[in-house]
């Protein structure tokens, strides 16, 4: 199992995901800046994997400074800053946070306390990857009826490499390729930081799933020669509503699968879910560099001068959903609000 | 005005699509198998443009032969096969055709028929010219009623490069700017080659023309953000019930269009009319190499041993499509048999 975030020798360790599939390179977080850093300039992406780095994120945090005031919450909120759309990363906090309110009411000696925070994030970890692998067996039901492989269609990276190390959306194909339920994936290039022609191939090539790269205009077409039996993508943070920002371009893939009479699934852990955000206008979405829109990596193409929009994620409306999967089962979005898990 | 192909010196001279905005460099076919490696691999590429090269590509292969058979057909056809998707290819050869066989009958000397028929596809050329001119009148008609400045999203490159020199879906755009009506134009990026980052933002940057450059996945959180009031786009083939092969990524655009109530319109001459196609199930599409889904031009970043797909057109069914712009003025696609002047 690929991870894409790891704590080792008191430090974070990242798979430097802006050079993969080119360059397998580790990215070495010493301080909860260089942490915030590789969350901003996106060496770790995914909703998950931003939420789990910044449990690893806040041990760092504390070891710097014991917890001391107001450097400890500085750095935190530094942290917390790094992106605004993936609720996740202030999960992540938030879980830190309140483990060390009740370990802080014990009265622990520093050292022992980084141990235990330690764990607490490592465990924080390892749940993502169970609720990932009971997300993707709730995934496969989804299909059970259908006799013939099953056909997908899928977006940005959804793989280990967003995840603690199993995936959302590709989790559920990963669960049904275990099965041997699957036929065949396809997936989107997505541009501009091209997640899906760069980190979803390389997984599934590296797993052995059948699949082709399309680019992210072909899906309709795709829909007319040879349509799937579902889009499945994940999550960066879904409102008390359904309403559900995910990677820019989720929102016409969810209104092509309405055209083509295709089901539209998101795979997410409850933790994407913000019952604090009533709907879709209230997700905060993040524009990045319009480098990225100009070109990729050092390559550039567009001309000089040139002017862009660059709006990292969109928000798809919680009538285009079919239904959202989660480590605790297959809910519609109108039962979000209704579901006992979701304070 | 920047013509993307001219006779120069006996030879055809192409400026090089392949690399602009990069470099501006000239590519120049000395012999008809340079005009056929030139459309094949898109030093020039748009429809009109094709078939402009074409008309040129066939006085080479007269100058070659002078009409000696079967070397004259023999080169002639290798040239009609050099792209499948765009009829004008194929109505650039059948000017010439008509032209040589009229002049046949007069008994010219070899010298005089050559100048002839240069003096004909120089004519054929111009006369795209002029059509886009008036194409882009009438297509700026579609807004005389709207009192703001017109904002319009378009695709892929229609502009000079892509024509004789004006353009189609561009000389809509050229014609509104012209009128002092023009607000705001939308280029998508158009994966893969990017004839929209690199050459309409390169025509739309040289002519000031006020414009943002956006990834293909970014057009329905744009019309959720700031809607325009249309979407132009220009044709490589239409079928005599309007169905309409266009670059891939056509079809969602009209999709989508159609999801937020915005008027879609093709911008494109009566020579892109195939009346002996039926529907758009008739009409070839041409798939490309992987290479160009794999990366851009020397980068790759897909994965190696990757899986793709690559269909370069698509075809929008005739419901989509509110209105086609042609030189003659703006007909729904219905219209298309009852025209009189497509026989």
């Amino acid at each position: 199992m690929i991870k894409p975030v790891w704590w080792q020798d008191g430090a974070v360790h990242f798979i430097d995901q802006r050079v993969l599939p080119n360059e397998e390179k580790t990215f070495v977080a010493e301080s909860v800046e260089q942490v915030e850093e590789a969350i901003r300039t996106m060496v770790v992406r995914g909703a998950p994997a931003i939420g789990i780095s910044a449990a690893y994120g806040f041990v760092l945090a504390w070891l710097e400074t014991t917890g001391r005031q107001p450097d400890f919450h500085a750095k935190l909120d530094h942290l917390a800053q790094a992106r605004p759309t993936a609720v996740n990363l202030l999960h992540g906090l938030k879980f830190m946070q309140e483990k060390l309110r009740r370990y802080g009411e014990t009265d622990l000696p520093p050292e022992r306390m980084g141990e235990l925070l330690l764990s607490e994030a490592i465990g924080y970890h390892e749940t993502d990857i169970n609720q990932n692998i009971e997300m993707g067996k709730w995934g496969a039901t989804l299909f059970k009826e259908r006799e013939k492989g099953v056909r997908v269609l899928t977006y940005c990276n959804t793989g280990s490499l967003a995840t603690g190390g199993y995936g959302t959306a590709l989790g559920v194909i990963r669960a049904l390729h275990e099965e041997g339920r699957l036929a065949h994936v396809y997936a989107c290039e997505t541009r501009p930081f091209l997640q899906g022609a760069r980190l979803t191939a390389y997984e599934l090539a590296k797993d052995h799933l059948p699949y082709t790269l399309i680019t992210d205009n072909m899906v309709a077409w795709l829909f007319v020669n040879d349509p799937v039996d579902a889009i499945v993508v994940g999550a960066d943070r879904i409102a008390a509503n359904g309403d559900t920002a995910n990677k820019i371009g989720t929102l016409q893939l969810a209104i092509l699968a309405r055209e083509f009479n295709i089901p539209f699934y998101i795979a997410a852990p409850t933790a994407t879910i913000d019952p604090e955000i009533e709907s879709g206008d209230g997700i905060p979405v993040e524009e990045r560099s319009h480098d990225e829109v100009f070109g990729h990596r050092d390559m550039r193409w567009a001309p000089e001068g040139a002017n862009a929009w660059n709006p990292a994620f969109d928000v798809t409306p919680h009538r285009y959903i079919q239904a959202i999967i989660t480590e605790n089962g297959v809910i519609n979005p109108s039962e979000i609000r209704a579901d006992s898990l979701v304070e």
